[in-house]
């Protein structure tokens, strides 16, 4: 499972270019999408654009920061699947329109996108890539209303799907989340400057202050140094995608006023009482098991330790293994500390399981190390479901829970026991109110519904 | 004076892939634009574009051979300005429209592109660069009709300038001039395929022989193996850009039946009988001036020898000279054979004069020299009215035989004598009929009808 | 502080071309070095070497596979102090000589260079670089001994300092380690070929087993496919760099059969026991804190938890923070956890303290995260002398504990309270002998002499 | 074939950095080589390099001229064959010696590497690539002399061949020419520094004037503002390649107070009158045969022509023409003008023949468009020897005139007739005594005595 897209705006009130900023953000960001990143800058008179492969420090030089001078700024890193991995679709796109310069920047994944592209085919437009972001800009371009907020506001009639957007106009800057909220983004002032980011530690690191997370269905709109907000849409429930909880979000970010981090320790202590079993270890899957091991430690009394070291320089541009190496599998990301788990029970903590074929490879590894047991807990329910609202998933027949039973997954991994936490103690760990959360993948509830012929697809989310 | 871009198309009967041929053909026009250079393949079921900035031989390598495997395919090289010089406006464009995809490239200049760009915004569409290729595809998408083909009869409807395109879509190549015909496009056939280019040398570097060149106004098709003309307006008069045979095209393309290096002798020839002078020696300015040198020398009796030579290395990443070299000016591109010209009477002959600087700078190379007396010919007219067809010109205010007498220009470049070919021996020279040329720079008479308000522009064309 | 450098090296029994083990073993040395990286591969015809700044996957790509095909490889990857960070001093170096093409890599730092520079320069060398290698290889080429291997030992007799070496020539492969065994390096085997690398992790991740450490004063020769064991140093004291145990070497690997990750847990756990303290949380300063804060955790009862969030996408190609930004200093690498520290005493564990800077600024990162209390906790015992052999430590001026009591530093902190783990326990933790170590910066007794003049010099050491 | 390698100098009194002037020097000489390019400078401290592969547009940016700021300067252009183009071999080489830094740039072959790399490297050197300069570099720094000077005479006494050097210390420029003159090097002077250039077109470009030609067997040292000279052998006879007159050299430069285009002009003369022939059109194989057939045209009275047009754009990285391509062969740099040759008895005039296939496949472009008669005539005598010195040849097996007779050549050209100058009307068109030449690929005369080994190898010189 892989992560979606990072966005972040500032509107400085000051004579202080942005540029700094946004830069800093995104780096904050940078585990939400390492293919391609991007700022656009407005100085009031026209907007620029500077964008490219890889991560934020390969594509941003000292020149960008006289290139990129301003007042307000977006910025987006992306995260793609190979297929579509290409120059056209990093963003922010920036289109010269009816309305002037606009730029914009999206996290998540439309679902009704073949409709709306074929429909402004047949209005006579046409399209270099395939990304939703140049499909929402075609939107606003598109629309009948003389000015650019009406004519967003009409977009936002037409698509449906996941939705956290920032957009820059020559004088302005807006940010919304779609009308069920199911990606991130929130609101933040320095001393110079109002900041929207996906997560509250792009504000930590330039010395910004939270103040609230924009609401689903809501646009935020900053101009002449004012930022007003509008609803527009408040006929849909809230529906914040869990696995930004469970998984996507950096454990020192705040979302709806809950500490990433606190959520996936009190996942494990749940897990820990749900399925306790006795053993010598726990042990996380790194990085993304860390915070739910160490609650499960907590809760059980069982020492918690790391087994497993993971290589922090793994990267894109990788020599293909050779075919005995290819049997090491997992080994090139990860190895095993033997020492650690020698002769011992081990419990080794991981955030979910998706196909089940990394899994089994750790589960290998730790007995191939000696351990003697191992007992494998997930701090999070059976993914039952595909995700169509921005997650790199699979599709249910790749699911191994929806196609398993829990002794049947656990046979394939080859552990000694398996326990997922209920989907009940996974809200209690976040204690938010169940309702406010997309919980599809788990019970097939899809806060927005998804066309029939998208659900028959091989899907590659962004 | 700068070149204008080349355009190269091919449509493969057999199975061999045309990227080679692109490749080679597009290095033949390399002369006609060294700023970025593009190639579009379909393999009839999709479409694949390639473009960077630089030179054929920098953009493309061994892996393109591959990545641009097709059957079908088009090619770009472009010159601009430096204000638009940027990837977004490199060519081919390519677009997914309702047509399915459609890769275009453009020789040429429009003039209504503000009306046009205007009218298409009102109707929402959007713009990412600068470039008339972007527009022609926009017009292309928006038509109504239902084919291809009879959408671009509608977008040739409405554009206005110089055009020669070549389009490719999935399954078809087409290739086509303006109504006047203002830039070149010809028609050849290898034993494997037809083949459009720009200019005749294209042919031959891939082994092509040529067939025609394609009319004003008109379109040709080649689908299914078959090539199809359609005329798509008869009702304007030919009107080719005399300064292909001027200074252009490459002496040893053949446009119209013409050979551009006999014709550029005979302009010499004509000048020799015009402006005749007691002279020792007959120097081209390299390398635009040779053939007309040349033809000076045999009419005149005068020897024909080199005065000047061109450093072949000046390209585009250059460290600017400091204030002792900038003294030294044109002395970067030439330098004078002082043995050569040392107490000699020279004829200097050059292709034609736009605002006076370089020429002023040679003749005072010449005679630091020691050359005892320095008489210019200039094998074309004086140049009294700007370009609003794609050559890289100045306003009138810039233009010096718009400002000043012959006598002031003549004091201006400091020679002992000044002589410019007469349009009616200019004409003589190429032995076409007048009527068939653009000739709007030297006598006013404009084919296409220039907006009021472009007139007042600064033009920088491309 | 920061890391060492890796190196690498194999022998092929079989026709298997080693590159992709030599890229995947020093992918897994990555830790030691990031400046550059380099590989020399030998076909027992000549030997070739490929090089470059950066990590190992920006190094290399598919066509190092064919241009690095051989039987015998050694790889090197490098960490420096920006001074020297150049291509000239990458390795490995490889020269001609006339014992034919030698090639080595070198991790650890020689004391007498100066010296033996100049009396080469003497003799009439010169030198291209400034690194350590290219010394060795002059001293090896200037041997008069008729063959390589006396050469090499000639070599031996005259440098001084801390060295693990790996070289190749045109049929055979030379591992050793200098006559105190400062750095470390041992030898592995796969089904096809002997290998060597600096930490065991190397082995791990291509699936060769561990066979032995390599001796202090000892040097292996593989040859026609036999390996063979030499003495050239028997006189001295083994003196392995503690710092090995501390902080360099993965947790993953074992050195002297014992393993990285445990002796560090028991560091903490011996820390917890000499300086106990009421706390209700133990975090560690990610990464390197982690395993003795795991310890300090068991020992003591006090639950584990993550305080503080590190940023894995930290590189070298930096635009640098403006003013407010500095201020913030250490918040561009790591974040502290809110709601996992506020309002509590916090034991803060890190590994080691060299100039106080970067934990000051930790200490006020929790603070002002709402921590009641902080505790600092080291892992290893103060540092009050320098390093001379491969280290990036500092001279003593700017060695905190070489200048202010433990009272000083505390305060220097702002800490509430401050423990070292003593040299006693730190070497019960790693239960080895405490002669076999070198434990200079902590108890001022240098295995190797170090040259007057070399003291009182700034320090940046490689 | 090929030209060799191009070297610069200069000494700045003022404090001027030299940078752009050695940067606009070497920019005149890329004519001879264009594979990489270097330039060394001293500001009377230390001494910093800086090369690449490519033009001299290439490899420095602006960001050079910070770098390489300082008093005193030398650059130098390499041309190599494929062999050993690579960025090891790049010039100026700089090395640490007991003399302090040396930089130096060669331009010639040396014929005694073997033997003194091989002596060099039984008194312990080692090399890293294979360039003359960086034997000629550890030559200087084995030296058992006290200083540099000394140190270059004694290295001076034991190489063979041909070298234009040019060497930097940290204060002083040292030029000098071997005992025979083989390459040219001039001295020249601007107002502010003195300057060195293997020919005098690279003093036109900064405005420096022409002092006089260093002399064989002479070194020039500019110290502390003042130059000196010194003979360092006076024994030899003086023997410039006559190769420079014939092609190397660039037509505006002028050698010992000759204009090598006059020359070129002269040798066309004579030529006509040695072999003259009846026919309509003279024609240059451009560039290099320009001067001679402009000669031939005006002492035969056949007017003077282009019959093939050169494309200016070839370059280094190419993508293969396929196999139809490959027999157009020589197309794809040469196209002739059919309108300029067809029914016409053509004159093709080139400066030599080596192998004879390119003018083969010249000769066949003329027939092809339509030439009656082709009649080659070309501005040297027969090559019968290869060339030792610098000269980018063939062995003599593969020399065409070394092979056949005069009608064997003709007939393999497939030429109506074929003329070559003699070498007594190439002395006179030089106008300079025969003695001062080296002749020895025509006429077997050897200035320097070539150890046989050396005969029978495969010849690549660079």
């Amino acid at each position: 499972m892989r992560e979606a897209c990072g966005v972040f705006g500032i509107y400085s009130f000051k004579d202080d270019s942005p540029f700094r900023d946004v830069y800093y953000g995104l780096f904050a960001l940078q585990h939400r999408g390492q293919e391609s990143a991007g700022i656009a800058v407005s100085n009031l008179e026209d907007v620029k654009v500077q964008k490219g492969m890889g991560l934020v420090n390969q594509v941003f030089n000292e020149q960008s920061i006289n290139q990129l001078h301003g007042k307000i700024a977006i910025g987006h890193v992306r995260y793609s699947t190979t297929g579509s991995s290409n120059i056209e679709n990093a963003q922010p796109i920036l289109i010269n329109s009816k309305y002037g310069p606009v730029a914009l920047a999206h996290n998540g994944n439309l679902i009704n996108t073949e409709d709306l592209r074929c429909e402004l085919k047949e209005r006579g437009l046409s399209f270099i890539g395939t990304s939703d972001s140049e499909l929402i800009a075609a939107l606003i371009s598109t629309s009948d209303k003389s000015d650019i907020e009406s004519a967003i506001i009409d977009m936002l009639n037409k698509i449906k799907g996941a939705y956290s957007l920032v957009i820059l106009t020559k004088d302005s800057l807006i940010a919304l989340r779609d009308p069920n909220g199911i990606r991130p983004l929130s609101i933040g002032k320095t001393e110079n400057a109002y900041v929207f980011s996906s997560e509250t530690c792009g504000f930590d690191i330039i010395g910004a202050h939270f103040i609230r997370d924009i609401n689903n269905g809501e646009l935020v709109i900053i101009k002449d140094n004012e930022m007003r907000s509008r609803i527009f849409s408040n006929d849909s429930r809230e529906a914040l995608c869990i696995f930004e909880f469970i998984y996507f979000a950096r454990p020192d970010s705040i979302i709806h006023g809950r500490s990433l981090y606190e959520s996936r320790v009190n996942m494990g202590k749940y897990l820990a009482k749900e399925h306790p079993v006795r053993a010598d270890l726990v042990i996380p899957v790194p990085e993304s098991g860390i915070p739910a091991a160490i609650g499960y430690a907590d809760e059980s009394g069982i020492p918690y330790g790391e087994g497993l070291i993971k290589n922090r320089y793994v990267g894109r541009t990788f020599i293909e293994p050779n075919q005995e190496m290819r049997s090491l599998g997992v080994r090139i990301k990860l190895n095993p500390i033997q020492d650690a788990v020698r002769g011992k029970k081990v419990i080794v903590v991981d955030d979910s399981i998706v196909r089940g074929t990394t899994s089994r490879q750790i589960v290998k590894l730790l007995k191939e190390a000696g351990a003697s047991e191992v007992h494998m807990r997930v701090s999070s329910p059976k993914i039952l479901n595909p995700c169509y609202y921005g997650i790199d998933t699979a599709t249910r027949a790749e699911l191994i829970a929806a196609n398993l039973s829990l002794e049947g997954i656990a046979k394939y991994l080859d552990v000694d026991s398996l326990g997922y936490l209920s989907l009940n103690n996974l809200v209690k760990a976040v204690a938010l109110p169940e309702k406010r959360f997309c919980l599809a993948c788990f019970n097939d509830d899809y806060p927005v519904k998804v066309p029939e012929k998208m659900q028959s697809l091989k899907l590659f989310f962004k």
